[in-house]
C-alpha cells in the first residue's frame, strides 16, 4: 500500500527533519521582524506545520497530524529556541538552512502528494495538494509577518517549480504503478536538486508580458518599502 | 430537492463561468503586484476557489469540490495564462471583467447558500456562508497580495450588499418553500443587477459616525500608500 | 463528563460575553482603519468567531458552533452596531474593553482546551488548541486589517502567556482528574488576572538575543509606518 513510502520510523524522522528546517526559516523571519520570543515560536510552528495542517483539513484527516503527533508540535519549539539564542550564528549558516529547507521541500511535496492520493483525491488534485503541503507553511509565515509571500514574488529563485516536478513525478509513478520507496526517494531527490540548482544559478520565472515599466518601478519601490532597513534609506533619500 | 437548482450541466457551466471571472480578477491583481507567472496562477486559483473551499470545510464536505472537480482546478489556470499573455487587453476590457465578476458574485451567493442549507445549516447561517462563499476568494486574494481587502474598504463600491441580498432572497424562498430554478435564477439576477448599479452609480457604505478627521486623512494616506504607482507619486511629492 | 464546565446556560452566557468583547476589539480596529459599516461587521465577526472556528475545523466538529448557534453569529453584529454609532465613547472606555477582552481570553483558553480534549486530542495538543482558540480571532483580525498581528509584536503587553497558563492549568486538572466547574473557573480567573497584571505593569516578552541595533531601529520605523496617523507625521518629517 502507498502510505508507508519508507520504513515508518525512517519516514517519521524525515518528516521531523523537514518540520525542523521549515521552523528555522520561520523563526529567522520572526527575528528579522523583531518579534518577541512567543512570536518566534508561533511563526516557527505555523511555518513548519501550516502546509500539512491545510492538507489534512482538505482531505478530512482530522484531527490533523500536527495535533496528534507530539513530535510534530515540539520540534518547531526546539528550532525556535535555537534561533532565539543563536540566531546570528544560524543566519551565518543561512546557506546550510537553505539546503535543509530545499530538502524539506522535496520531502513534503512527495509525502503530501502520496497522503492526498491515499485519501482518495485524483492524480491532479493530489499533486496540487502535495504542492500546497510543501509551500503552504511558507505562505502562512509571510502572511503573518505582513509581507508579500516570497513564493509569489518574481525576484525570488524558483521555489514552487521544484515541488511541482516532485509532485508530478509521484503521480506519474502512481499512474504507472511504480510508486516504491525508491521511486519516491528519487522524486524527492529531484525536487531537492532542482531547488538547489535554482538557488545556485538564480533561476527566476518570467513576469507577465508587456508590463508597463511605470508599474514595474513603482511596484519595485513598493517592495523595497516592505523591508525595514531598506526603508530607512528610502526615507533618507526623499528627505 | 434543493441541490440541483438547474439542469446539472447548466449549473456546472455557471459555476465554471463564475470561477473563470474570479480567477481573472486574481490574475490581474497579481500582474499589478508584479508577481511572476506562478504567482499569477496561485492568485488566480485562490481567488476562484477560496470561497467555495472555505464553505466546504465549514460544512464538512471534504474533499472540497475544488479538489474533486478537475474543471474547477484547471479553469483558473486557463484564466491565468490568458492574463499572462494578454493582460493589457484584459485590463482594457476591465469593465467587461467587472460585469462578469458581478455575475460570479450573484451565482456564488446563491449556490453557496443553497449548498450550506443542503448540509443542514440554519437559514441565517446558510445565508452567512453563502455570502462568505461569494466574497471569500476576493478577501484571500487581497490578503495574499498584502493589501487591505477591498471588501472592507470604504472607498470601494458596494460589493457585499448585493451578495447579502441574493443570499437573503434564497433563504426567504427556502423558508416559504418557493426555491425553484426560476426563483434561484431571480435571486442571482437581483444580486447581479444590484452590483452593476453599485458600480454604475458608485454606491458606497457609510463609515462610523464622528470619525476624527485626523484619523481619516492619515488613514487616507495609508491607503494611498498601498498602491505601487500612486506611491511613486507620493514619494515625489514629499521629495 | 467534561463538556459542561458550568450549568449549560451559564457557560453559554460566558461564551457570548467573550464573543461580544472580542467583537468590540475587532470593530474598534475597523473604525481606526477607516472601514465602512460592513467592514466593521466583518472584522467583528472574524475576531469573535475566528478562534473557535479554527478549533472546530481542527477537531472535526463541523458545522462549527459559529454556524450552528444563532447567538454566536448575531452577538458580533450587535457589537459592530454599538461601535459604529458610539465608537468615541467606546474608545474612551478602552480600559473597560481591555478588561473584558482579558476576561474573554481567560474564558476561551479554558473552554477551547476542554473542548479539544473532549474530541480526543492529547493533553499538550489540547492546551495548544485552547491557546489557538483564545488568540486566533485576534490574529485573523490583524491579518485582515493588513497589520502585523499584535500577538507577535514585542512592543505589546503579554497576551499569549496568560492564555498559555490558563490552558496549562486545565490540562493539569484533567491529568489529575481534578477538572470541575470550580477548578475550571480558577484557571480562567488566573489567565484573566495575569493578563490584567501584564497590562497594568506592561510586562513584555524578550526579543531574540544579540539583535543588531540596525535591524532594530529599521524595524522600528517599519512598525511606526504601519499606523496611518503616525505615518502622516513621518511623511511631514521627510518633507
Amino acid at each position: 500500500m502507498l502510505q508507508q513510502l519508507f520504513n515508518p520510523s525512517v519516514q517519521h524522522t524525515l518528516d521531523l527533519i523537514g518540520i525542523f528546517v521549515f521552523a528555522i526559516s520561520g523563526a529567522l523571519l520572526a527575528v528579522r521582524k523583531n518579534f518577541d520570543v512567543f512570536g518566534i515560536a508561533v511563526l516557527a510552528e505555523v511555518t513548519a506545520l501550516g502546509g500539512g495542517l491545510f492538507r489534512d483539513l482538505v482531505i478530512g484527516a482530522v484531527p490533523p497530524a500536527a495535533f496528534t503527533d507530539l513530535g510534530y508540535f515540539l520540534t518547531p519549539l526546539v528550532a525556535a529556541l535555537l534561533v532565539f539564542f543563536l540566531h546570528p550564528q544560524v543566519e551565518r549558516i543561512q546557506t546550510g538552512v537553505n539546503v535543509f529547507d530545499a530538502a524539506g521541500l522535496g520531502l513534503f511535496c512527495v509525502s503530501g502528494t502520496t497522503k492526498a492520493y491515499e485519501y482518495g483525491l485524483g492524480l491532479t488534485a493530489s499533486a496540487a495538494l502535495g504542492l500546497a503541503t510543501a509551500v503552504g507553511g511558507g505562505v502562512l509565515r509571510d502572511v503573518l509577518a505582513n509581507e508579500v509571500p516570497s513564493l509569489l514574488r518574481w525576484d525570488r529563485d524558483l521555489y514552487a517549480v521544484p515541488a511541482m516536478v516532485g509532485a508530478a513525478l509521484v503521480v506519474l509513478c502512481i499512474r504507472y504503478d511504480a510508486l516504491t520507496p525508491l521511486t519516491s526517494a528519487l522524486a524527492a531527490a529531484t525536487a531537492f536538486a532542482l531547488r538547489l540548482l535554482a538557488m545556485r544559478f538564480h533561476w527566476r520565472a518570467p513576469r507577465a508580458w508587456n508590463r508597463r515599466s511605470s508599474a514595474t518601478e513603482a511596484e519595485g519601490r513598493g517592495e523595497r518599502r516592505e523591508e525595514g532597513r531598506e526603508d530607512g534609506r528610502a526615507h533618507k533619500a526623499t528627505a
